[in-house]
Formats: structure tokens, C-alpha cells, sequence
């Protein structure tokens, strides 16, 4: 068995059970992709027709606010989804554009697909209500962050989440994920790190 | 049967199908409970035990941010959910004060309810899965709201989804629920409505 797919079903089997007659026909819907770095999966405005399961990489979600600014709202790294879950789910336009921000490898899910495992696995009406309530939490944390939490608190809840993301992504890119400026940014690291 | 039970059960049956014997279960394991006018339902910072079910009257859903603001975040009229959906399903703290703002009665659910649900009914999952999906749409159309929409857009979108909110809640709420001054939701009504 392929080596990417033991890790998704390590995750999948930590929300369900997954004998080995369901995980066959799981793997068999599953499709590969490769995206290469600065390359845009999902542009903002178009249709969304899947959600993204990083196998090797790190995408990036964003959208322009209604000032034309761009907006980093979500990083996701390997063993995590990418996704405009509620446009998928709902078949709507997408209101964010996911990137790749390095060479990434990716499994894509059609609304389709998700829908079968629904009904075929054992434990797919399960598996989707605790995906949809990850990303609850995901997106119910961003607004905490963004109403209840200083600057210095949502950089140090950004290490904790991403340990490798200063590495990995632009100064600019964190500044917009932290709502600061790259100016803030450099000052809120210079008094973390004396 | 009770005419408020039959609107629940015929809330539910949009989500899933539910027989005769899964209903009289479902049912027996309702609490209700009434609540005056301004009373506080959950104080912020304190245990998550319920979700509630608006059968009549009105809650407000607020949280006081790290500037110690008071921030209007949902309302809940009849036959919507009113919740900390992640600090109950996480059992942790409540991160949102919740008050009836209306003489209202409400229908409490345990988290220990829930899960008995998801195991005893055929779609309970189902019924968990769409609900999560249906809390994630709300808390991720709040953040469009806030990064994409202008006031003018907000208020006029309040307005579609909460008809007759302008003659049930004062002006202070509905301004903080759009997050501006209650200066700027008068000057945006007069503008409307001329």
C-alpha cells in the first residue's frame, strides 16, 4: 500500500473505524495531485468543486476584503484540509482562493465523493459531522482571535499551531494571517525573542 | 402531542427522517425551560452543559472582547438554535454569554442527549453532521460579514435574515451586532428608508 495513503488512514481512523473493505473502496475515489509552488488551486469568485487533503506542502487560503486588500485567513500543512467548505458543501462560488506556497501534493475530494463515503462507510454520516465540526472550530477560533486576542497572543497560538511556519512562509503572509502590519510583525518577534 | 414539540419534530425532519418510536424517544428526552426577560442564560468564561432551542421568545448571543467591549454576536429567534457550540462539544468553558432578551422558553439539550441521539436514532449522525454544517455556515458568513461586507450591506442582510429584529431589539444591540456605533445604524436607517 502506498505510503500517503497510510497516513490519511491513520487520520480518518482516528474520527471512525475503517475496516479493511471500506478503506479498498476509499482509497480506490481517491484522486493525486500535484501543485507547484505560487500555483492557485481555487480562485476566489469560481466554482468550488473540491477540498484538498495536503499529502506533502503547505496551501494557503485567502481572499480580497471588500478594500481590495488581500487577507491570509488559514495555512494548511501537511495531514490537514484546505477547503471553502461552505461553497463546496453548498455548491456556491468560493469566497476564498487557496494557494500552494510550496511544490505540494494533494488529494482532491468531490462533494460526490464525500457524499458516497456518506453512505458507504459504515461511519460516514460520523466522519462528516466531526469534519464539520473541525472546521467549526477552525473558523469559530478565527473569530475569537480576531476580536478577543492581542497581536503578541495570536503569534504565539500561530507557533503553537504551525511550530515550522516562520520558516516556511513570507514575513508578509503571517502579517495578514495576524491582521498587523509586516512592520508589527518584525517588532512583536524582536521583543519575543530578547 | 404538544403543538411545540411538532414544530421541532417538523424542524428535524428537514435534516433527517425520524419514525414514530425514534420521535417518542427523541422527545422524552427534552427539557424545557423559561427564561424572563434580560435574564442571563450563560455567563461567558463559565461551563458549557446545553445547547437551546428557541420554541418563543428571543436570545442574544454576546461575548466582551479583550478591550472589554460588549460585542453582539448572533441572535436566536424562534425555532433556531442558540449555542457556544464549540466550548459544548468541547466541554470547555463558554467563550459567549447567552440572555434571553424576550420572555422566552427554550429547549435544553445535553451534550450526553446529543450523543444519546447520534447512537439511538438510524440518521442520528446524519442529524449531528448537518447541524455542524449549519453552525459552521453561520460563524463563516459572520466572518465575510466582518472582512467583506459594508455597513450598509450588513444591515440590509440582518434584515432579510431576522425580519422583524429592528422592532424587537433595541438599536445598541443591533449597532454592536454589526459592529458600528449606534450613531452610523441611525444615520444608515434614515438613509435606507428616504
Amino acid at each position: 500500500m502506498n505510503p500517503i495513503n497510510d497516513d490519511l488512514r491513520e487520520l480518518i481512523s482516528q474520527y471512525i473505524e475503517i475496516n479493511d473493505q471500506e478503506w479498498t473502496h476509499f482509497a480506490s475515489l481517491l484522486e493525486f495531485r500535484n501543485f507547484s509552488k505560487n500555483e492557485v488551486i481555487i480562485t476566489q469568485g469560481t466554482a468550488t468543486k473540491s477540498i484538498y487533503f495536503v499529502v506533502n506542502g503547505l496551501l494557503r487560503t485567502y481572499f480580497i476584503n471588500g478594500a481590495g486588500e488581500q487577507k491570509t485567513f488559514h495555512f494548511s500543512n501537511e495531514n490537514t484540509f484546505a477547503a471553502d467548505y461552505e461553497s463546496f458543501l453548498k455548491r456556491s462560488q468560493s469566497r476564498y482562493s487557496i494557494q500552494a506556497l510550496e511544490d505540494s501534493t494533494v488529494i482532491l475530494m468531490s462533494l460526490e465523493v464525500l457524499t458516497n463515503y456518506y453512505k458507504t462507510l459504515r461511519y460516514g454520516d460520523k466522519l462528516g459531522r466531526l469534519i464539520a465540526e473541525k472546521y467549526f472550530f477552525l473558523w469559530s477560533d478565527r473569530i475569537q482571535d480576531i476580536y478577543m486576542l492581542t497581536p503578541l497572543e495570536r503569534y504565539n497560538n500561530t507557533k503553537s499551531q504551525f511550530p515550522d511556519i516562520l520558516q516556511r512562509v513570507s514575513q508578509y503572509y503571517i502579517a495578514s494571517y495576524l491582521n498587523i502590519t509586516p512592520v508589527h510583525l518584525s517588532r512583536l518577534k524582536s521583543s519575543v525573542w530578547t
